[in-house]
């Protein structure tokens, strides 16, 4: 049974590649899809087993659970920010930007700059005034991004994360916190969509610069 | 039949007076609380009608919709900060500061210093360092009391509105912004619960000073 | 009581001017904002009699209840596309078109191209592949920007509508399935929030060319 | 203590035969129920052991878990097509086509043809044009019965997965997006049902050709 | 501006025709659609001031507010059987009947045979017998779609109503009793929407009857 | 520390004996609890190790997971009917069951009797005819109560159970089906709560036959 | 078209006569029912032009909007105390006293007792002591029906009342507070569903007293 | 990569220092902040092993487990009460009040006085009388904060506990009971905060004693 329909030219189309989801996915499959190609792969949501599958194929990436090979050169342009409120939102962060160095755009983190300590936030301001996109990453009230919104000329992609106690379990306070926020330029993506927002960024990058 | 039983030592008992909630209340049964007494009034939702009908025996505070008669001297004591993010989230700022001074309590009022331009909230904290207890009034992602609370000594009563348009519609978003709050020192009260806030923070003052 | 804090440089600090949200807001209140400035006046969210307010020192904007003082010279850039799946979303397209229009921005409207009939969208894609930004409004089930998203290389910027019947009404679903989509590269904003897709389409447009 | 009452009658009164729902079922009482018979049997949900349990009385589908025992022979019609979204789907695809096949309904499937990539969809377009009912399987969004319905003659039936990342964790958002779908003709079972809209197909089947 | 975008081919496509949705439509534009025409018109969620409209032009269905003109001839096939659980769902039943038999499809009504007294549902057993589909609505506790399926061979597409009073309001639980249906072969549509479940019993029987 | 303040007086204050809920509780504290004493014991939602450590000084009902010593004498009064709709609520009804008969009340259990096959439920209605109170459990669609009450003279206690799939998970569908019951005479319970239907019953029972 | 099914038998078969709730109910059609008979009749949800249609033919009850004709004769028996949280909780209240007092069971209430002045419940328990079973009507919090069901022997039967505010707004809180009460011995019907507290309460005596 | 960024004077800014949130840090990290410092350090959501890291550096709590290095010195004031309702809030309860004792906070518990049986509320209350704030920990219904509000004239925080089935699984239910309190002076936390609300307790206490 032929399971899967590869979108060949989805990056032609949509400037995104197709990218692995690995939650149900074979090691052969997986293997398949990485050996002996000189195109770009990118595997995300690996379980243990997946990323030591992929070990010699890829580049593996622990934090944010991906792989890549054939990453793109880097492009010349300022770096994405990405930027989370707490230190568990690391992961989410490192899939927005390990998506986008893969795709050859340079990023800087700044992490656990939340609303608690505002003047951690002041601090890595000057960095931030010159992106083009900032992607912000928060779990709990998911109050980061408005407060950076209000701050930058950039657009702002809220990625809310399902890391959090109380209500805040699963993720939903910090994505309606986002949605609801005062600050106008914040644009949401899914749950934890790490990726999502990377491409997102991208889009946003490339109709600027055409490659 | 009597459908009222009023709780006449609530205040000695629990520091806080019985408080008039209007709905439902007939013209009529509000006369015969406010009329003929030297006791201390509070009404509170009240519809138009009802502020007319209590216009000649007590103070009428039309943008909170209270009534308020034989309030309480003044104590002296610090002002007691509520601040709003929005210009919509007034009137519930409002019930918290008229109840607060119907019990002798001095306040001062902060409007619309929220996240998105949060230099405005720091024009003002110099007065707000100085309080013992401060209600933040918040509706849309309610962000406010978390950076609030991460710059302040005193305890934040947050009080979440139902001002908001989507998600936000209701409070739901805004109060549970707040109790996700990642800035430890928010408690916080029901939607729209001005008067809730007001006794807490009447709570918080009576146990340090005796009257 | 001084009850709002107008933010003089939003626009020069975020790219984003203060715009005037119109609930709440008193005749006089309105009139004071918009006569006698040639600055750029945005209101949205208007009722009747508040567009009546209005009308001889502002144009009117009927359908999404909007009046807008002097615009901005309209930019010489490519038409920013706004697409509705129905025709009852039209009014929150027009709160996302307006804004921009006011802001200098051109766009361009494509009005009931919904999944039911996919080939009404297919007849606009020409158009549509030009875009840098493309912002796509839908209720009911909020299955348009997915289906747009796969098909275009500029980001789309989801906004659902409250239009809706049954378990769609409010926009919750649309919402959620602009989250959940499949097609990566779509970024949401609240529901029915017209000005703030416009906000994000500005800030994305912005970046790109310097003003 | 006799705690199952086995609704022989089931298949004569319905067009539906009894299945054995597979949690919590004992290896003696599955055993039971598939052994000397020639009766049709078919059970679901079936856990690893479970499966192992009926290997040698049954025929074992290992990707829906279930297990077959004396199918029907299969019927001269046009085959029903079952289609998913994504191949996380695939399961409850097979849930239900393995279903019909024992009820001795042909099927063809049709997997990974998601919106994100609507051309994958019109290849197989002729296929379903001849088909009398159609089953959409779809997690994530859940926008394909959508797009199917608003191409096809055929009524569409519906089955959300829990399939899902974020908001769309658990199935809600995809079943709420067809309850809401804009294409008339979709008509939507529970989450995760692929055994339930099989038996609504073989009911639709039925009334047009009695056996 | 040119809002509208008819799906002239709809109904050879899909064999269910494009109709017209009330809310939002102008009397001006009603009038449009349903003057000089000979083609099927239905219109459907009509205000009284609509049905006023074009009371001279169609035929008017008050009870599911309804407009119909130059509907099908009636086929000559066993009527569709539209059932309810109580009196307030008649007017969610009667848009289903109204529209199947616009579309030339014959239906008979039984109304108020809900599940508190389930010998009422027993004496018209027999004539459900013989459906080939049958459309039940209920709601409050959306029970009767269950009952009826465990009764019949024929195909049940279950319709709840936004008729409720506690945790009923709005439909949600009789959606959820429904879709949860321990009875197989129970396919629903959206809350309240007589419409939708019309257009899959035309689709049911189409694929059966090509005319 | 003292943890637990055993609630000596509260089957003489409201007819029904503290009972001790299994989690969390430790070995040492269960046997405290029941060895050496002559009180009526009962536990429940015990774990397999927790039933272990009271084999010795306790009744160990399996299914329920229940530990009973020194039950009351059987009253001799009419069984109290407790139903099931499918096989998956068993440990539920037998919660009650077991209570109910700890507590000296005879009960007779009907099982897999729903609304799908809905002569099954005929077949037991004679038994059910006498009783005094009927406990109906059900998980899924949960419409077994109302058809039962509908049917009887005595009061129905209904208990939803987490038993389901899809929407169904967790109980909520089949309370709210309850809740909303068409057929008055039907009183709810907490989900899974078969003690507290027995509770209920308890003191029906005991209004009517004082001990 | 014939409507309306009369169940005729219900109260011989369930103890509970058949009620007419008001909602869309015309005129001619309420009338019809109440006129010229000696059977009792009980409507309920009665708006105010209908208690006026009917007000020369029944009984009015307009705080409850009911209207009685040909109460049963009153039994000899304790009377059912029904119990309220707040004034606001009356309506509901009396529609549960009315219904019980029509069907000849005696009632005696007790307003306003709530837990927040928890000594105002201490004054009434003597009366409440005696009885064979409590409605218990509460809104906001519903902390009420677990501390009277932790005082009683006789069963609880809790009604959350749709009166709210915030959170609150709507029932659905004091109704998860019932069903989750600490209390063994709350049985909980629908939200200010008074009339099916009144069923359970007269099945509850019916078994007791045979008539 | 620097992932944590150490609010150092957080203490001096808001009167409660920074704590370490246990899940996600490892061996090395927990061990880097408790080693060598003669700074106060509180850890809490700790796992089993992490508490085994700490346990030669810290002081461990394994019932709320927390780790303390270098308490506070016990200030001479009134101890804080900290209630709960049932045995299985004590962990939660814990948190606050170990989290208040490494503050220098005395405190005083009382366990198990849940509303089921209100005369053991009413032994402690004494004790509470002459408190200056009191943290009232409760799950399932969530009911205490209430009446003991209504008793006592120091501010209540209400923290809810995840503790509970049914309804009231996960704390929601709870946590708006608490919200919906008819008995002002209650504020609340996040479910399980007791962390949380031993901050807002310290903010309380803080502002009457400068130190």
């Amino acid at each position: 049974m032929k399971h899967i329909r590869w979108d060949k030219d989805r990056e032609s189309r949509t400037g995104v590649p197709e990218v692995v989801f690995g939650p149900g996915k074979t090691a052969a499959h997986l293997r398949d899809l990485f050996e002996n190609t000189d195109e770009l792969r990118i595997a995300s949501r690996l379980s243990e087993e997946q990323m030591n599958v992929l070990r010699d194929v890829a580049t593996i990436h622990a934090e944010p659970r991906m792989a890549v090979r054939n990453p793109r050169a880097m492009r010349n342009i300022p770096p994405v920010p990405v930027i989370t409120a707490g230190t568990a939102d690391i992961p989410v962060a490192l899939e927005a930007a390990t998506t986008l160095e893969a795709m050859g755009v340079p990023t800087e983190t700044h992490f656990d700059v939340g609303v608690a300590g505002i003047h951690r936030l002041q601090s890595v301001l000057p960095e931030l005034a010159v992106a083009r996109v900032c992607i912000v990453v928060a779990g709990m009230d998911g109050a980061l991004p408005a407060v950076v919104a209000g701050l930058l000329r950039a657009p702002v992609i809220g990625v809310p994360t399902s890391v959090g106690t109380g209500v805040a379990q699963g993720g939903l306070v910090a994505l309606n916190t986002m949605l609801a926020s005062c600050s106008p330029g914040v644009a949401v993506v899914n749950i934890d969509n790490g990726f999502g927002a990377a491409c997102v960024a991208l889009k946003i990058l490339g109709t600027e610069t055409p490659d």
